[in-house]
């Protein structure tokens, strides 16, 4: 059995890749954005500086068998749209909240990343005070930024209206925090939050 | 059709009665806890009061068809055991967690209605100053208390070291907090949040 260091099986990061159907692997580490996420909350939840879980995917459950002495099987169920983000949690006592999206894109990030829910869950969020932004990954350019929702609202808010499709890249250099990535936790965003609310 | 005042169809009531096996049932209005604090989260989700949801319950997910032309069918997927609690959110900034739980007992609460990951989930919350409680209902006697993490915690402390496998019901009225039932919304726990946090 081949291993990552980190002791991932190399037939787990198989079977990620194609459960994970539209999602880009990043710089041939058999790792998604996702499992850098889930690996960076848990280095922060392991250490108590966060708790922050992403959001099992919602379905709607159609048939489910109850049979005798084992566990209930669903035998029929669909993907539904997510009515909030994928990521919240808290920290310092302080709602947290955020989704991730990443583009092979070099020079803008689609705004087709979103949904309508997603935006507009981050719009009430934000209006609670929460803090609240995304993670934008450029793969090809192995960039991430964190990005505050208040950004993102108003070029969704442009677009509704006629403009344009996606955020430059210069704009998300200029309003966003480029996030170092590291190896312990991989993706620190909790550094660029520090700088921006505490 | 048979309608109930607020447009829900008997029939919808029925499904949701088989659907939630071991979930009783109270004061026969074919609503459940979970229904009614749903309600009471749209309630303050529409009013730009809370940004409060339930969690989609967590399923491992073994077989996928990808039909042509239509949406993809999980034919083979199990519950699994959540590690969070159900609800969790935001309100005026802070953040916001609570499982919400029943029982007919009259005298304690079993704590068997509690997991070990939900404790566990809970214990880091409060230890990130998070507002984190349970929502408790009688549904006997048709009482609901909002009742602190930090109180259930010391007794599930006290299980694991051979003490008593529930919670007196004497203990939830003095440190817990009743809630006083509503039309709109059903359980109005932002009220007791006001005055013991805000």
């Amino acid at each position: 059995m081949i291993r990552y260091p980190n002791g991932r099986t190399y037939q787990k990061a198989e079977i990620n890749h194609t459960k994970q159907k539209g999602n880009h692997i990043y710089s041939n580490r058999g790792m998604t954005l996702e499992d850098d996420l889930n690996e960076t909350n848990s280095y922060y939840l392991d250490r108590s500086i966060a708790v922050v879980h992403k959001k099992p995917t919602p379905i709607q459950i159609v048939n489910v068998n109850y049979p005798k002495r084992s566990a209930a099987v669903i035998k029929e169920a669909y993907f539904k749209q997510a009515s909030t983000t994928d990521y919240n949690g808290v920290y310092k006592g302080k709602y947290l909240d955020f989704e991730a999206k990443e583009t092979k894109n070099k020079t803008s990030f689609p705004l087709q990343n979103f949904h309508n829910h997603q935006i507009e869950h981050m719009s009430n969020v934000v209006k609670q005070n929460g803090i609240c932004f995304v993670i934008l990954m450029f793969s090809s350019l192995e960039e991430v930024y964190l990005y505050e929702a208040y950004h993102l609202l108003k070029w969704w808010d442009d677009m509704k209206k006629g403009g344009r499709k996606s955020i430059p890249k210069k704009s998300i250099e200029q309003d966003g925090h480029l996030i170092e990535l590291g190896f312990q936790p991989r993706i620190p965003y909790l550094k660029v939050v520090d700088e921006l609310y505490f």
